[in-house]
């Protein structure tokens, strides 16, 4: 017979009582502790001189977005392919779509280093678990407000480095409580246009519901407001999902033409108050699953 | 009773007898007539010197890649941002999301002078008569080598300008015998990398099919290895459809890890012939209303 394997780590970074490593002070924005850079070759050393091929290239930003037909869901893969490890996140990946992303990030040689999510999804199961049991190493993330287990629990300021690239968090609850926006670094050599990973919070010309898992429309309002609708106009908004087709927005677009968001506080909460909406039909299955990055097997059946 | 509304100019253009017309010399590389600078307005001018603001800016692609979930279509927008009348064109609209396209491009401020096909798709009507119909003066554009109507009928060669920027026409003929590959331009001021509109010719992973329309694996081969596999291997390949959620691939990647395209012709030829799929569901309506270019209800009543 064969036992499920457990992620003995995992249980212990969250178990009751609370862990004594905090990956991230709370008190000011902080780093991941840099990616370990691969040891140079010898063979690359040249009279003790470092040639062209070993300087320190500039990071380039390799970029991928992944759609999941069932759920709407768009999976993101960043990868910094000027590191010589070329090291690689993906954004919300789905279950159903694990082997499709891992073959990416193989035939293009990239090192998975993170697998995030933007929130607890209430529409699918992530895959985050099915990937921590695939590529030894990869560590999932989420944010500290989800309440929600993962190895590493992120909170506004933090700083998600890979490579010399790296991803800047911001709280946008109202969709769910630990709802973040993951947006692309500030500074020379950092994308640019800037990119927001907005999850549920910001939709393109919409946004997600706010009547489940400590949703709240007016605190949506605020997040995307202060949080979202502050970075400059053409960054581009890269949502959790869409229904109708649309790949990507800008900031600019959505402060324009968004036609909940353009509206002034009040108007937007009686919109939200009044969308009718089924209730959800992953909603029980998912969210459970989701509060443990996906190793729902695992701590069900440790 | 409501007539319909018949585009005379386009029966013209396609009436039996050849047009006295040819819009593209079928001798060498040709370009469409440039696309009409607007008059400086004189309030720009300063003592006969021109502002920065007036000043020629250099090229801006403006990219969006829009999705159908029924066909798995992509359609795809782009326009130069930078030229003052925005002009813009549309690659394989679908006629279920041409609502969805024209609010973008009203969005964004644009002036939509084509609406285009890679070719004769047999899996969903093309949106270009619906454009045509709510969008006065925009072109319809094929290939010559389709046998359809459109007002301007592409080959090999041909240059699709819209503002500074261009599109070349490459023949890919072997899914249809009329399928080209639009590829943006090469040269200072162009995209770089460069994209490769490949219709069905390169699929990620994978290529249309070969057994309808002319259809011909030895030819969808050649067309692939000598004029999509020849460009630069950082060339972005948009395909006209995936089933999978990709996105966007690359030349190089599909030289590595297309399970098709990486064989010998002659293997490649054996898998081709040995797909056993389906009869094409919508291939009986599709295809001679695309050999229209979606004008098929004013054909047929005229």
């Amino acid at each position: 017979m064969l036992l499920p394997r457990i992620n003995h780590r995992l249980l212990l970074r969250h178990s009751p009582s609370p862990p004594s490593f905090v990956p991230f002070p709370s008190s000011s924005p902080s780093r991941f502790p840099s990616f370990p850079k691969t040891a140079l070759p010898a063979s690359k050393l040249v009279s003790g001189v470092m040639t062209a091929a070993m300087a320190v290239r500039p990071p380039k930003l390799l970029f991928r977005q992944l759609f999941e037909k069932e759920s709407s869901t768009y999976t993101y893969l960043l990868a910094d392919v000027a590191h010589p490890d070329k090291p690689a996140l993906l954004i919300d990946p789905v279950d159903r779509t694990v082997d499709r992303d891992l073959s990416v990030v193989k035939d293009l040689g990239l090192k998975l280093i993170y697998a995030m999510n933007t929130h607890v999804h209430a529409d699918h199961i992530t895959g985050t678990g099915l990937i921590k049991d695939r590529v030894p190493g990869v560590k999932s993330i989420i944010s500290k407000a989800s309440n929600s287990k993962a190895d590493l629990l992120i909170e506004a300021g933090n700083k998600i480095c890979f490579g010399s690239l790296f991803l800047e968090v911001r709280a946008t609850p109202g969709h769910t409580l630990g709802c973040v926006t993951y947006v692309t670094g500030d500074g020379p050599g950092q994308p640019h246009p800037r990119m927001a990973f907005t999850g549920d919070a910001l939709l393109i010309r919409g946004c997600g519901r706010t009547d489940f898992q400590g949703g709240s429309s007016g605190e949506l309002y605020q997040s995307v407001h202060s949080q979202i609708f502050t970075l400059p106009k053409d960054t581009l908004v890269y949502p959790a999902h869409d229904y109708k087709g649309f790949t990507v927005s800008t900031v600019g677009e959505e402060m324009l033409y968004n036609p909940r968001l353009t509206k002034d506080e009040e108007t937007f909460k009686s919109i939200m108050e009044n969308l009718n909406l089924p209730y959800p039909k992953m909603i029980d299955v998912a969210v459970p699953a989701n509060m443990v990055c996906g190793l729902q097997d695992r701590v069900v059946k440790a």
